[in-house]
């Protein structure tokens, strides 16, 4: 019965900021909040009392026997890249409500529960991820984000206006500690490591720290066809050779669990018959083990470097953001293990790649991580595909971790 | 006395299309159109008559003695690259105009003179070149350019109507052979050569062949965090492979003055924490040696397949257009040199590695390229720059060789 539904409320999600190429939702879109107002909607059809913070966070909480209990949480985001899926999100959060809903079937609780859909989880738009949970785990940089920008230019601050949403409230959208028991999301895993083990399930030990790099390469602009080869100060060749360092380097350290990706490359002037005077790239770099992840931002700091000095243009490196890995509780973690055992499905221990919002939520609460498999690791990207049934045991495996945790 | 005249045009034009970074008067902008209404205005002070054809060229003629004599002409472009320079282009309107205005000064001459503001010239655009001098030559692919579009999606055909231009009549912007004795283009050189031999003048002998190529890498797209490094199809990594390929090669074969260069590269999604799933990238390539440039081509679409192979990615090669070099007229080059030793002035025969009208001309008629030096070589930027001497000296020459041809 539930699982038809759950796949209803899926494909209607799909439908909101459909593209010909995919579910583009940028952090606050239109189509972002058109997605959280449909949400909203089913969450107050469904028994939830609904609020809405001053950034655009969203908590449905349903209410337990004891008043003065501390709040059992799940959550994850709506908001998506440009050209995505509609799993990478929206899993965690109509499998949360899912598993809310059986819950409130077996009559009150202990523990009062809330799902949360946070605001901004993905960094497409303002290059800034995760500002819901961050905000709500008291991790907010006020100051850096009110002077981000996205590419058309407008600021965080003025979109946050415009829909109704301010930094100036941040310590009101902050939680208190004590009032909060734990966190446990559900979320694709984005790669290929469950597939490959053919597990069910993934229990999330640490979650990869992102590192931001911005490089910019100042060469010398010219006509493409008068100036000789050898007299050339072409930005664009040293970026490629940039790219082609990052990726050998991060094929050396990938042994540790280290990954790095230039996704975003511009060209300036960007025209076909002028050399290339400045390029500026932006380097992704995640990994699990701490160490590891300094020693691979110097090598590429290094690496950089040289390859200024070789081909004679000049680089500015920006350290953007560089966080550190977080470990998820390993009493919650223990008890998803006990879920998977009791209902006999099959799991994995493993780390998380890619930052979610239980990283943020991991400093006011113990959290965890349910990962359920998505298509050949495919996901930031239209054919990102989660199998129903694997959907289905995503939420079996938090009903039971919720009810344990609220009972 | 035409110096400052010379100065205080080129000062004027330098403010129509003037940005922070730069002069931008992309072809059939409103910056291009008032930069050509302004000179039609100052070539109408002049004594000129001057039409306008259905593609946008911009013809002002000085009669002759005789009616129905052939006619000579001179000209060059108003139209830039994004964030440009002055001089490209600009140099040759304005100084053929005051060549003009000198030989008008000793009197009626016997053949009629033409200053010619060509269309289109630059590419930057809609990725075709020289459109004017190429209608007028009855080059034009009307079939190519009715497709045409340019970054905003914005089609040829819809640019040109809402000028009052269109592709439909172009027959009549076809000149008549016979018509024309010779074209000379006062340029500047967009290059290094002049200056580090310390010559005044180039005189053109041969003009670079442009080559388009377009190449479109599709790899796949993916979490950066949770895609491992070697289970990825990154389509930025085998673009920067095939950026440097293009680098090595057309190093190699610069000795015979051929050069390639990717001014203009696209990431999708282009965003920090998807691996790219396409590249789309432009090799402009540029020689003078038919052959040579035909093994270069030969040597980066096998280099390209390689990389693509190795890569595991799918690429596809556009050859969008691949032109042949073009002698410029031997018998103007030596009225040209002549006018040089005439007149004590340093020169270098040479081959012009950009793709300027005279190309097209000399379809028509015999035709010939004055280059005076610029600054470092340095054009399509905003400090581009020609020493006011330099272009003077240019002008004495111009001037000299219209007046042989036309006396």
């Amino acid at each position: 019965m539930d699982q038809q539904w759950v796949e209803t409320m899926l494909g209607k999600l799909s439908q909101i900021g459909r593209g010909s190429q995919g579910v583009s939702r940028l952090a606050y879109s239109d189509a972002d909040m058109n997605a959280k107002e449909f949400m909203v909607r089913i969450m107050r059809e469904s028994g939830l009392t609904v609020r809405i913070d001053s950034i655009g966070n969203i908590i449905g909480r349903l209410d337990g026997v004891s008043p003065d209990a501390s709040i059992v949480i799940t959550g994850s985001h709506l908001d998506t890249v440009p050209d995505g899926g509609n799993y990478d999100g929206a899993v965690g959060i109509v499998g949360g409500l899912a598993a809310i809903k059986r819950l409130q079937a077996l009559g009150p609780l202990n523990h009062p529960i809330e799902l949360i859909i946070f605001a901004a989880s993905e960094s497409s738009r303002f290059g800034l991820m995760m500002l819901g949970s961050k905000s709500m785990a008291g991790m907010a940089s006020r100051h850096t984000w009110s002077k981000a920008k996205d590419s058309s230019g407008i600021s965080l601050p003025d979109v946050l206006q415009a829909k109704g949403f301010s930094l100036q409230e941040l310590d009101q959208v902050s939680r208190v500690k004590e009032n909060i028991k734990a966190f446990v999301e559900l979320h694709i895993e984005q790669g290929t490591v469950l597939g490959k083990a053919k597990k069910q399930i993934g229990i999330i030990e640490t979650v990869a720290a992102p590192t931001l790099i911005k490089v910019t390469i100042n060469g010398e602009a010219g006509h493409t066809g008068a100036i000789p080869m050898e007299d050339r100060h072409d930005a664009l060749v040293s970026a490629a050779t940039i790219v082609l360092a990052v990726q050998s380097i991060a094929l050396e350290q990938s042994h540790s669990g280290t990954a790095a990706t230039v996704g975003k490359l511009i060209t300036t002037p960007g025209t076909i018959s002028v050399i290339p005077s400045q390029v500026e790239l932006w380097i992704d770099l995640r990994g699990v083990d701490q160490e590891n992840i300094i020693e691979t931002i110097q090598e590429i700091k290094d690496a950089v470097s040289t390859i200024a000095d070789e081909q004679e243009t000049l680089v500015a490196i920006d350290m953007l953001f560089s966080e550190k890995p977080v470990q998820m509780d390993s009493y919650v973690t223990r008890m998803i293990e006990t879920a998977c055992i009791d209902e006999n499905v099959s799991y994995k221990r493993m780390n998380s790649g890619g930052g979610h919002d239980a990283m943020n939520m991991a400093h006011l609460a113990p959290a965890g991580i349910i990962f359920i498999p998505c298509k050949d690791g495919i996901s930031h990207s239209p054919r990102e595909f989660a199998e129903p049934a694997d959907i289905m045991k995503g939420i079996d495996i938090l009903t039971k971790t919720l009810y344990e945790l609220a009972k």
